[in-house]
C-alpha cells in the first residue's frame, strides 16, 4: 500500500543508508523523522501550526495538511520508525511539472550550533542562495511528449547563476521540448501557471503579505514547492498552479520579529516570476541541457543576456 | 564659513586622527572621502545614482542631493582633502531628533574581501541586526525642555534587544523626557512623525515599493534616516517628519537582481514602526538610561515586554 513518492524533486530521499519518505493511494505523504533535532522541531512546527489560531485559513492552505506521527516500517527496510503523516502536494495529479525553490539568502539562524552555522555560510556563499536570496533545490518537468521528463541534478540547479535562473524558471511555463538545446523557452503557459488571480504569482504575493506581518514563525531553510498540471494546460485546461510550503526542520520561534530573510528572497522570487509575466522574450538564452560534468558551464555572470547555459 | 555639524548621530566623526564631515550655511554637508575603496565607490555611487534616469523623482527626494566633490580643507588640520559635497539632511532645523538605522541582517556582500566578509559576518551576528533585519546605529533626542538632549552611546544602541529597540523607538515620538529612567514613552507623537500620508511610515513604504522592484543598486551597509523637528511638534505644529539615505560606500551593482537584504531589513523596520501606531501601549517598559557601563541591562529576551532596559 505504501510506495516510493514519484514526484520528489528535493529534500531527504532514500537510498545511501536512510530511508525516504512513502506515499499511499489516500494521498499522504510520510516522512521520516530525522533522528537527530530536525526531527523533532519539525514535528514540533506541524504540531504548533496546525493548533495555532493566528493563521488564517487562507494562509494555512499553503501549508501541508498534518495527520500527526505514526510508527511505520522504513522505507530502506530498517524496521519501524516514526514518520510525520503530511498531506501529499502532488497527490492527483499525473503528469505535475514541481519546482522546489529554498527560500531566503541565509539557511543558518542564530540559535543554531557553531558548526552548523560555519557550514551553511559556506554553502549559502557558493550556491545561488547569497546573490538571488533563493535557491532552485530540484525540479522535474514534464515535455510536450508523454514521456518526456526534464529532471537535472539538483547539484547543477542549486548553483544556477541569475540568468540560469530565469532560463528554468522560462522552461518551467514552457511548451517547447526542456531537453533540446536548440529551442529557446517560448513561455507558452506563462499566463496560466504564473498569471492569473489563482496563478503561482498571486499565490506567492498573497503569502509575502502574511510574511511581511506575521511574527510566529522564523521558516530557516523552508522551500517554496511550485506545482501545475503540465497534461491539462496542454490540452487547454486549467494550470491547477499550487504553491506550497515544505521543510521545516529548522523553524525557529519568531519572537515578535518578521522573518525578514524569508521575505527578503520571497519578493526577489516574486520579482523574476513578475519579469517573465511582462516581458517573457527578454532574454533570448540558449540553453543546453545534458547532465554530464564537461557540459556545466554555468553563467557566473549576471546581466548578460545572450548567453549560453549548460545544466 | 564651514563648521562642524551639530547634529551628527553616526558615520566617522572627526577626531582620533582622521577627519570628519564639515557643514557649510548654504545647507551643503562636506563627507571627506575615505581613502580606500570606500570613498571611491561612494563617489561613484552619487554620481550614476544623480545622472541615472532609471530613478524617479518621488525617489531621488529620499537621496541627498549631490553637488560633486570639492578639495576643501579637513576638518582634522590635515591639509586639503576631496570630499563629497551632498545636500546637509538636517539643513534648517534647529531642533532635529535624529535616527540613524542600519538596514539588513547582513552588511557583508559577495564582492568584498574575505577579510572584510569575515569581519562583518562577527559583527552582525554580535549587533541587533542579524535578528531584526537592522540596527540602530545612533540617535539625539531633544526633550521637551529646551536643553533637554538624549544622545546614548552608539556601542548601546547597536546591540539592542527587540524590546529595546521598541522602547528607542517609542521614545522618539514621546513628548516626555528621554532621560527620566521612572517615564514611560507616551507616544504623544506617533501619529504625527510615524503617521499620515507624509509620516514616516508612509515615506518607508514608498521606498520598500521601489526596493522590489529596483535591480540597479544594492545598497550594503547603508542607512535610512529618520529626522523630525521636535520642537515644531511640541508647539502643535507639523513634524516635517522626513527619511533620507545615506552612507554608500559599500553600494555594488544590482545586475537584474534586487537588494533582497535590503527589502527584509526594510520590512522589518516598518513592522516595528507600524506596531508602534496600531498599539502603543502594548508594552509597559521600564527604561533606565544612564549611559554607564554597571547600568548597561540590555535585554536578551526580546519577548517579554514588562521588562527594564537601561540603556
Amino acid at each position: 500500500m505504501l510506495k516510493v513518492p514519484d514526484h520528489q524533486v528535493a529534500g531527504h530521499q532514500g537510498g545511501h543508508g536512510q530511508p525516504g519518505p512513502l506515499i499511499d493511494d489516500s494521498g499522504r505523504f510520510y516522512k521520516p523523522l530525522q533522528d537527530d533535532d530536525r526531527g523533532a522541531r519539525e514535528a514540533a512546527f506541524y504540531t504548533s501550526f496546525s493548533s495555532n489560531t493566528r493563521v488564517p485559513d487562507h494562509i494555512r492552505r499553503f501549508f501541508p495538511v498534518f495527520h500527526g506521527t505514526q510508527l511505520i516500517e522504513a522505507s530502506d527496510g530498517s524496521g519501524q520508525r516514526p514518520h510525520l503523516v503530511l498531506e501529499d502536494a502532488v497527490s492527483g495529479r499525473s503528469h505535475p511539472s514541481v519546482m522546489d525553490v529554498k527560500i531566503g539568502s541565509r539557511t543558518w539562524y542564530p540559535e543554531a550550533s557553531e558548526d552548523y552555522i560555519q557550514r551553511c555560510f559556506e554553502k549559502d556563499r557558493k550556491s545561488s542562495g547569497l546573490c538571488l536570496g533563493f535557491r532552485i533545490s530540484g525540479l522535474q518537468l514534464y515535455g510536450s511528449e508523454e514521456f518526456e521528463l526534464w529532471k537535472p541534478e539538483r547539484k547543477l540547479v542549486q548553483n544556477l547563476s541569475a540568468d540560469g535562473v530565469r532560463v528554468v524558471l522560462k522552461k518551467f511555463v514552457s511548451s517547447n521540448s526542456p531537453i533540446d538545446p536548440n529551442l529557446n523557452p517560448d513561455c507558452a503557459f506563462a499566463s496560466s501557471v504564473y498569471g492569473g488571480s489563482s496563478g503561482i504569482l498571486a499565490q506567492l504575493l498573497e503569502l509575502k503579505s502574511w510574511f511581511e506581518d506575521q511574527t510566529i514563525y522564523h521558516l530557516n531553510s523552508c522551500s517554496v514547492l511550485m506545482v501545475y498540471e503540465k497534461k491539462k494546460v496542454l490540452k487547454g485546461g486549467s494550470s491547477d498552479a499550487e504553491v506550497k510550503l515544505i521543510d521545516f526542520a529548522h523553524v525557529t520561534e519568531g519572537n515578535g520579529i518578521i522573518d525578514h530573510n524569508f521575505v527578503g528572497g520571497l519578493c526577489s522570487l516574486i520579482k523574476f516570476i513578475s519579469e517573465i509575466l511582462t516581458s517573457p522574450d527578454e532574454c533570448t538564452t540558449k540553453v543546453c541541457l545534458q547532465n554530464s560534468d564537461n557540459k556545466n558551464e554555468i553563467l557566473t555572470s549576471s546581466n548578460e543576456c545572450t548567453t549560453k547555459v549548460c545544466l
